[in-house]
């Protein structure tokens, strides 16, 4: 059946939407009982890379983390929620926002730990892929769409200044 | 704060509801490229404990796990989606019904694969503590814990029917 | 050589039967200090699996686990001993017992955790393919293949009922 | 002995750098067969945490990773060296850079791969603690201090940046 | 009851006797499809640990591992068979013997892969502990543990070579 | 680019030098908090396998391991430095000399706590393929290289001594 499936021209954010829990356990602390950050990357990378998935209906390979800032510790024991979402589309390439949570084991509080905004490329046997059009239908969902666009023009121009100072 | 906190008396089923979203990498999988029963079992355990521990503010413990059959091949790249909630408590002990989905990369559309019902008791310095009762409020919710009641009487009495043939 | 081998249209139990012990470390460890539910479950499986392979030559993917009760914590520290063999061989699928013991580290004295009975089905290039017959010929082996068979029956009726439900 | 130790004043940058050699094995690989961002991301932040330990003789704890970008992918196989040192010490936290490279297996050429900056705090029992200073003595040095310093007062700007708007 | 617990003054090498069996998964291989030596030596590092614990009631260190040759690869999906015992008993320290077959899949065949003699040592709170003696009854026991003695003094006796090389 | 690269006829050794630096994490440990032996091997056995492979710019399988004694315990938290290089190329083997050293926190003092040598084949499509020579310089070189060769002999007169027991 998935052979003859025609991916549609674009898709609402919601299809990409993605809710993932982990709970800390003794493999992944350092000495002092708290996450490792690379554990917390990880999961992040992964969750991120489900989203995208779930946005192009292919493998999507990660091109860039932008700054990710450790808010609060996150403990051996600690419940932690992911949550993803692509929020823009570039042709071939995806920016998705990250969100990760630890949560209070009685009071079920949650705190924002880390927040970041990955980008992703649609690669298909080693070559980029135009992905689907991201349909905007709320405000919330074009505010994120113009803030993710901001942000590409502010690395994009980071970038050239940096090759400029390069070649110089 | 949370050492002044009390635990709610009651809680609804929506608190403890928990999603889990995981992605099957080589290390999951076995040599013809599926993913391991091991493996899908002790993602379903890890998301059944987490909504357990949600549901009582503690470390809750596995107890038993009801018969799981697997309805349709869970494969390398697949995305899989696990659901759980806390269908029923009983004193120290709650049943979590877990739900186990793969998902088609390019259309999402999702396959179940498993579910089964996992049995934790809250477990405090070594010893059974009681849970906060469930509040439902719907009829769905309600119908969950009568069925979930159902089979913790087939249990009991299929128990007591395997120790008096023990016992004869 | 093995590509000229002939599979023996039947084998005895004992050539399925299959010993696994582990050391319970810090990374088989939930917060308390005691092996996740998930990873017994996952060395209940691949014991299982091993098992089944041995009966029937081929990778042998899991189909189905009965219930599982845990009747004693295991520990960090603690050494676990599996146990598995072939029960009953019905066309291409088997049923493979496991026992789980955890056994104390001074006196050596076992505790059965768990058992249960897995369906496993052979599977070839997508396929169920039949299994060799299993050789009975002592008593026990003839009572361990009468209780498997009964419980087969159970299953299928069950399920049966439970798709009449649905139907309903 | 190491009780009576005294950690120096300063520490020349040497004392900190760190190399770390991986090979990229099937666990660490996605379903096409390139490293896992997340797996990369996990390597840098080791690399890092050993680098950041031995400027300041305590565990250090990840608090900000800046932006990441993968220039070349990283495939199954490949022989990947992580180097790091410490660039700059601020009171109680440090710079560490880490540089990411890939070796082609025959002609040992290094491709770099991932550059990133990380910044890490001492921290003993639960509170920052200062760290050595760090003994500049070569122009190499003194500009990667320098640019580091720049660095952290972009990062500083950008912060109460994000919080004036989140406050307006 | 293990409080109470005296250990006996002798054990038969059979009390420490060990099977472990295990099945070559894609997370246990490198490039070229066979298990990685270091994962192998794993499994003959915890099979010998439990057949030390087996014999002398604690948690044992390993202190020293003789050669081993690979005399036949191990392929991903082989199951692999680890049986141990103690060969001998010195003061604090024994001599276990590992054997790793490898079964083939369809004819059951087992090939000997590696076999290597380790020694271990028990150790409570930091300190070595005598061990109890092996109760030797059969000539196959008597020969094992003279050999191992022979091998020890070959072992006393290369290091004292050594040290004395290093001394001149 | 590398499928017109000729690979040399003879490397110098310091090309196969090869560092990997590790942090001891608590899924590294055993209960009483010191590496396990297993984990230790399997660094000593990646290691090599990088450096074998840096030399002979192929996949290298072990082939065998020589003794290897555990002078120290090497401690949750421990920074470990493993350092390989290749000591003489034999044809289509090579020996690997690998030094473990576990380095103290505050002081950085480094402690030798293993040293082995392993033996690794170049292994093409299954077949043995001969390694480039080693271009020795320097009179440690020379040294290290005639030590390397005489271990050799000693492993082959102990081979062809155990064969002829076993065919006496």
């Amino acid at each position: 059946m998935s052979d003859t499936y025609v991916l549609p021209a674009g898709r609402p954010p919601s299809d990409s939407f993605t809710e993932m829990t982990e709970m800390v356990l003794p493999q992944h602390t350092n000495v002092v009982g708290t996450a490792f950050g690379g554990v917390i990357m990880s999961w992040v990378d992964i969750c991120a890379a489900i989203s995208a998935q779930r946005h192009c209906g292919e493998v999507a390979v990660t091109a860039r983390i932008d700054a990710m800032e450790f808010h609060a510790p996150i403990r051996l024991g600690d419940v932690v929620r992911l949550t993803a979402r692509v929020n823009a589309a570039f042709g071939s390439s995806m920016e998705v926002g990250v969100r990760v949570e630890r949560e209070d084991r009685r009071t079920q509080a949650r705190t924002v730990c880390v927040e970041s905004f990955l980008t992703f490329v649609n690669v298909v046997e080693g070559r980029p892929k135009a992905v689907p059009r991201l349909l905007l239908t709320t405000d919330e969902e074009r505010v994120l769409d113009r803030d993710a666009r901001t942000r590409r023009e502010q690395r994009l121009s980071a970038r050239a200044q940096s090759e400029r100072n390069v070649a110089g």
